[in-house]
């Protein structure tokens, strides 16, 4: 039985990022960028106002005010065509062009418009403004040609704005990776269903499909196989479509666990099988050779708990890599809540809640019934990560968890 | 000028949770609950074996070894048929239920198959189990009429496996609230064209569509409005469709800025206009009476950094508490990394990026260039909240924080 570091460097070495595509802006937030990307603008591309009011020039805010003959209006969007000299302003928006010859711009609310002085349209101006007041110079926040994210980055909000800026309407991302589920087994119905005897719902392949979703993949369910031989290779087949393929079921040692076979049988290769790990010892990994990329073939084990816990230790650090991210698994130490004793001959993943108090994290054991108990995994935020062996852990003890 | 608590309040006072929907339980993640949901089913449904196996009676586990007839085999989804007596055993596979009689299952590991003794299908068995092993009783995790979702619950990913344990296949829920989102302004040019003179491209609604989606929300860019009544009118009734509309721009002082005169045209009330804050002081805010809940209209600055901080402070919470969601804000605290002077007449939020080391949390101020500096904004992982006035802030000294 492979150990779960073994077992999980053995996933990675076999994934590689899914080649670049280019997406729609907004169908980029969360994806990873696979080249840096430059402006193509200066940031302001023109020295503009930062307030609404009047371009000028400083010198004339000596006295204690000014009348100037106001030249015309600038309006965002409009190019002013008159120098401003001594004596004159021209009225300016925010965001506007910065008008030739003006080095201040005084906000309207420090102005008084005279109807007219002369014949000509007149403004008041008291304010005391040195150069360069209320003014922001072309280029001061990005230039043309800077670099204003790396490859590799992941998009958040925020950067749509800086990626809609530049003019990056097509952006170069590793894709979401196609993942398909299928689960498999006699007993199950689907979710819509009410069982029979001995039935149960397929509770595993929304949840699996939901899990995908928020790991950034794209997930397909597929629907329930039965366990035969032939409906399972079909739907198998069917699966290996997608450039993941997530099999809920028949990998136990059971009479009808015909995954192995069938996978085998359509040339999936086995890379590991059973790993030692509790709940999750009977997880199957392998892969198929395709152009663009081998696929990957998870079994998760048929206990909805067991496959949850399968599911983050190895699938979703998977389909990081292949999004082109880092294969974070979110650990992180804290302190257990309360005296806990634990038998078992492998590593075990213990349904937990993690609270902050006084800033200390604690981290509390919940009453689980099991691998089958989705119920109180629910109430989980967190997995205690056990070593292997008999222990009587105690309230304060240092403990590793896996965020959930 | 409202201050930004009293703005917040008065926004989330005119905010109420969507009516309940049903949505399909792959839709459902990220959305709040509005009633509790009862599991329909025990869990699990019977009896059931824990491993593969032979189901039997404890005490013939006392010898050594024991031989005993097989009756029958149950894999997953198969009724038992016969009940098991002293001197006998049923195969039975992870899942399935524990036949009448039996109390223990033996893992086949531990056991021989004989092919036969006296004709009949034989197994050796070798362990020592008390009665119970092995076995999950019926509704150990969940019993039939328990609450397993409280109303209000946000659902996680692991909650689609126990919604569709217990068949909720269409679950109640508040409703992602639709947010139209209309730029302003015609120095304006959408992010696929390369701006002319005097022009810049509109980096606002992609980036406020993205957030809205982040936020829970449904986006619907409508584009860009020129600074033109007819226009502005007809393009901001198409806005009031949706439940929530953003505008981005022309609610400053400037001569252009046409929006607050063309929603109260509109029947649109105003709530605020201007809020005591830095950057961001521009916000309008109003309500348009409606059937099925009065609609929010939020006139952002177009600066993107001003606009960024408004949707962070209210856009952000409204649309939590239209999902039936807490209205967080993710405050925190942290250490200052570094001297900052700071002189402002209101509240600034400024850009920092938040580090953590050996368990402290500094947050250290970028060189910002203003609000219209997108490019720093988008390496901050936060923002500084510092209260009004000339401040000269030190290394060490706390500050809250708002998460971005």
């Amino acid at each position: 039985m492979i150990r779960v570091d073994d077992a999980l460097a053995a996933v990675l070495e076999r994934v590689h990022p899914s080649a670049p595509v280019h997406v729609p802006l907004l169908e980029a937030v969360g994806l990873a960028l696979t080249e840096e990307v430059l402006s193509d603008v200066d940031s302001p591309p023109h020295d503009k106002a930062m307030v609404d009011g009047y371009a000028m020039i400083a010198a004339d805010l000596q006295e204690p005010h000014a009348d100037l003959v106001v030249l015309e209006e600038i309006t965002a969007g409009v190019v002013p065509t008159q120098t401003v000299r001594r004596g004159t302003a021209t009225r300016i928006m925010t965001g506007a062009p910065i008008p030739n010859g003006a080095d201040v711009v005084v906000m309207v609310e420090h102005t008084q418009f005279l109807e007219s002085s002369g014949g000509q349209p007149t403004v008041r101006v008291s304010d005391q403004l040195n150069a360069g007041a209320n003014i922001m110079r072309q280029g001061t926040a990005m230039r043309r040609g800077e670099q204003v994210l790396a490859s590799g980055h992941v998009i958040r909000p925020i950067d749509i704005g800086v990626l809609g800026e530049v003019g990056t309407s097509a952006v170069p991302v590793h894709p979401q990776p196609a993942v398909a589920i299928l689960a498999t087994g006699n007993e199950l119905v689907s979710v819509d269903k009410t069982p029979g005897p001995g039935q149960i719902r397929n509770s595993n392949g929304p949840m699996l499909a939901a899990q995908v979703a928020r790991a950034g993949g794209r997930p397909r369910e597929l629907g329930i196989a039965r366990d035969e031989q032939d409906e399972l290779a079909r739907m198998v087949s069917e699966g290996l479509q997608a450039q993941v393929l997530l099999l809920s079921g028949g990998v136990s040692a059971g009479l009808l666990d015909l995954v192995p076979g069938v996978l085998a049988s359509l040339g999936v290769e086995q890379v590991f099988h059973k790993v030692h790990l509790k709940p999750g010892k009977p997880l199957w990994f392998g892969t198929l050779r395709s152009e663009g990329g081998d696929k990957l073939v998870f079994g998760l084990p048929g206990n909805p708990v067991s496959s949850l816990v399968c599911f983050e230790l190895f699938v979703r650090p998977a389909l990081a890599r292949l999004g082109g991210r880092e294969a974070d698994r979110s650990r992180c130490a804290a302190l257990l809540a309360a005296d806990h004793d634990l038998r078992g001959d492998r590593p075990t993943y213990y349904p937990a809640r993690l609270t902050q108090t006084d800033g200390v994290a604690q981290a509390k054991p919940l009453n689980w019934k099991g691998s089958a108990d989705l119920r109180t995994l629910a109430d989980a935020n967190c997995l205690i990560c056990y070593p292997a062996g008999n222990h009587q852990f105690h309230a304060g003890d240092p403990v590793e968890l896996l965020m959930l």
